[in-house]
């Protein structure tokens, strides 16, 4: 029966392994728009890169830690760059799963959204801006990667995306408040802002989308 | 009679309430175009809040400011939000008062120009890099707005814009380093660069564009 | 015949003399773009500084350099801005160069990769953050400028281009690292860069492109 600090150990690596995970599955998701726009491997490994460390790059530089997480380690970048290059190779076979990615793209949502809010915590910012940072951690990396690839932002126009990294992070800053185990509330609100995700994916819930009214013009010719 | 003491008091209120004023008309500019684009809530949040405090948040990155002005304050994200969230239910309103709002983004233009220039001298930077971030702070809310929204940012084609805030910015600099008193120096220059922009709104200034002379070709076709 | 101090401040100079060179052609393809877009000297002015310093400031700000390179001397900032209306008034003169100006860019490009891959050791990371350091310096000022002009970034699907920033600041990490005196690495590792580039644009050398493969439809309708 393992103790306490192996069960910490464990953890630690088993959240390790989601966050390579997590940076893996958005590499995988900037490498399609580098094929979809027909780029070379130059776009490839540049919208993978992008993809999966971007979030995180701006949530450090805002939050001002030194190293930023890819300079400390540059693993990161190496393996976005290796992504990049097997989904150049074996892109027919990833865009046939491309329903598949949408559920591993849902867990790397979550999770960004809860490590990126506990950054900021260490950090010593209070709950808000903590909450701030899991959105920025899980979305901005997409909103990059679809500036660069000159699509507008799915983020602007999608399904409930945002909002269940807002759901997520928001949890975890909630339960941390109150005093929960940070184990605890890593998995709990990996596990809402995931379920979030998810009915937005089976049962297609989007935002309202703002219309100009038929009969009352309004807005640019 | 006001005391010195009350009177600096007083003015940065007022100062504050303007800054305010200031975050909240750009705001609105960033969720019209979310409205024009006709982007669900996360759309007019995101361009909402990005136009609100983008140009700051570029500036203290650039200077190295550590908190970024929102993190240490995260007010300004939440009345981003809110703002925009308002916009979303009262688009038509908005938009039937765009030639107001219009007047409404010169002295944001101002204020944020001047306000940025101080923030840059306080940080001790010289005169023209004073200036500049009193710029970037005036312009790159708008310029981010407008890059997400994939609509070429209106900085780059739009009648003398940027200019008001070059000299707004530079007034500033001028009068602090041949030594007016804080106070009358942020009234001249704010009201010196909302004077160049009103020009501009009145009498339709623009600064010539480069355009191909017929029947010399050049640039890609 | 001159001492080895004298040597060294020669290198220096010269140095200097080639970053100020890559600078200015850097900025005179951003005001290219610019003109392209029949844009006013705003746009000429933005697109060209950009352009010119983007590279290095987004390198600074991920090593974590205060100040900035431009907020320490901006001189760089006005020197663009200068660059830039001088091609607003000679557009048909330069574009008439363009190849010409092609051989000037392979030279910036060398140049920033293997100066930023420098600024990276001298912050203190290891040889793969300075290597990426190198590419972000070199090609990031042409990935801002094309997003503001709202062009597809043409290192995402131009020729050998990114590669070569990859060579020349690979060589000098790889020099620095055995020992090479720092004059030799710099002057070996550029000529790399530089001759990669000089073979893409001669041979018309370019990465393989993703394509669907006909028959097999795939990626989005």
């Amino acid at each position: 029966m393992a103790s306490g600090k192996e069960f910490f150990l464990t953890f630690d690596v088993f959240m390790s392994l989601l966050d390579w995970f997590g940076v893996v599955v958005f590499a995988i998701t900037g490498a399609l728009v580098a094929s979809r726009k027909e780029m070379d491997l130059t776009g490839f490994a540049l919208l993978g890169t992008v993809t999966g460390i971007g979030g995180g790059t701006i949530r450090d530089l805002l939050l001002g830690i030194r190293p930023i997480f890819w300079v400390e380690d540059p693993r990161y970048v190496l393996f976005c760059v290796a992504v990049s290059a097997l989904v150049f190779l074996t892109t027919p076979a990833i865009t046939a799963r491309r329903r598949l990615l949408l559920w591993f793209d849902a867990v790397g949502l979550a999770l960004f959204a809860v490590t990126g809010a506990e950054r900021a915590l260490e950090a010593g910012t209070g709950a808000v801006v903590a909450v701030l940072m899991g959105m920025i951690t899980a979305t901005f990396g997409g909103i990059i990667r679809d500036v660069l690839g000159n699509e507008s932002p799915a983020i602007l126009s999608r399904e409930v995306y945002a909002t269940a990294a807002l759901v997520g992070a928001a949890a975890f800053a909630m339960l941390m408040a109150v005093g929960v185990d940070r184990e605890a509330a890593v998995i709990a609100s990996v596990l809402a802002g995931f379920l979030v995700r998810s009915a937005a994916l089976i049962f297609g819930w989007s935002l309202p989308r703002y219309r100009p009214r038929p009969g009352r013009p309004d807005g640019e010719p």
